[in-house]
């Protein structure tokens, strides 16, 4: 018997994947929760039906979240990740050594909670001394917590369920709030195949509240249209500003210095999404 | 009644496109060809199983095989297109009019008779007086034709059926004394996530020909994992010298002056297969 995961990444197009296994289907407090073995990409994250990360693959979400922005900060002491509950982002957030405390805040324990059992390639930093993990809704927290952070990491679901108040202009206004004076954010915003209107909505958005506003992209297999989107939002420090030659290379698959300025050269239609 | 067009990009991975309707389905001489209409990417041509273009998508990989090498020529007059029978390529290649001539060589007539019918739009420019399409093996055509072309680009399919031999090292020789003194060829090379080992022969192989060898990507959603590598060979010229401020902006949706330079910076995976 062949066992297939097949996802609608939109109402006419999608992935399948043959199965192993499937760990885990739980319907947690705020969402649909399943872990599943793959043959071509291992063991894959996925919540209300859509795929967050793969083992073979969640390098690239994962460094694309982190290094950009922590490269463009001189000197990014205090980072808050909002959702990553795999833990992966603050894996590459650890890489950085001046990072003195990286703070995840989950809104879903569960997802914590199985990444540590089944996914702990990604989840195993979640541990680490420098790393405190707080369950609560993000929202609330970037409210809490004026004038805080050097770096703020937006490792959200798409905009359904949970995740739909993290793409409002009013958690964008909170995240500058919650950030230092020369503070980064970054957010994953989706494919400019299937989600045009999202990145173009979310980048005038981020305009009104930050003075610079930069896109870029990365490839990621099991996402749909395999091109991903980040908008990051910056109240002084210009990515395409960073000199290049001082990047230090590190532990990564993805991410380099070479690539830091080109990622946000983008294709054509999607440079003109953020006009 | 739902139909699902559903093509296994690996053993266990695939994608899954909803149809309207199965335009064509015919055995050719050379292999099987179905033009397909989805309701995602619009007419698909599939050729052995594999989707070759989409009326969707198809701007991606026309305009990144035809113009980083075309930008990087300075006086391209005579261009050959080996494979491309759907014209897609050709129709990219005319957007330069230093261009004096543009040859086709496409082995499966019946790919030019069907895309010219149901993908004109891909298609159209075909019969322009500056295209000659001669119906022919390559290998062949390259053999017979040395040192008369500024530029070749091979768009072939993956290394089964009739363009194995479109990936061997006999045949880079071949382009390499088929190309006037300061040519360029260029050739699509597959994936980096599911093909490795063909991209590190093919780098190898080529560096063993031309002095200048340079690996771009682009993203194209319905080829296996999304990310595609194009190989370029060099006489000369090399692309990251060129003057991206000196590049016209043309009519095109993904390629642009600023990703010119852009598309060449790999991820590290990529990069470290290049090696």
């Amino acid at each position: 018997m062949e066992l297939w995961y097949t996802e609608k990444q939109t109402e006419q197009f999608g992935i399948t994947a043959k199965i192993r296994e499937t760990l885990v289907t739980e319907k947690t407090d705020f969402q649909d929760l399943a872990i599943i073995d793959t043959l071509e990409f291992g063991r894959m994250l996925v919540l209300d039906g859509m795929v967050m990360t793969t083992v073979k693959d969640e390098f690239v979400y994962h460094e694309m979240v982190a290094h950009p922005a922590l490269y463009t900060h001189p000197n990014p002491k205090h980072v808050l990740v909002v959702g990553g509950g795999d833990g992966g982002v603050i894996r590459e957030v650890l890489k950085h050594p001046e990072v003195e405390k990286a703070v995840l805040v989950e809104i879903d324990g569960k997802v914590i909670e199985y990444s540590k059992k089944y996914l702990p390639e990604i989840a195993g930093e979640l541990d680490n001394p420098r790393v405190e993990v707080i369950v609560n809704d993000g929202y609330m927290h970037i409210h809490d917590h004026k004038n805080t952070y050097d770096v703020i990491m937006v490792d959200s679901t798409e905009p359904v369920g949970p995740a739909v108040e993290l793409f409002s202009k009013g958690f964008y206004q909170g995240i500058y709030e919650s950030l230092k004076e020369d503070g980064i954010f970054v957010a994953q915003t989706d494919n400019p195949w299937f989600k045009a209107d999202l990145i173009q909505s979310v980048n005038r958005d981020v305009k009104e509240i930050f003075p610079i506003v930069r896109v870029y992209c990365a490839n990621i297999p099991t996402y749909p249209s395999g091109l991903w989107t980040f908008t990051m939002g910056s109240k002084k420090h210009d990515p395409l500003q960073v000199d290049e030659t001082k990047i230090p290379e590190i532990n990564t698959k993805y991410y380099s210095p070479r690539l830091h300025k080109a990622a946000f050269a983008l294709p054509k239609f999607v440079e003109d999404l953020c006009k």
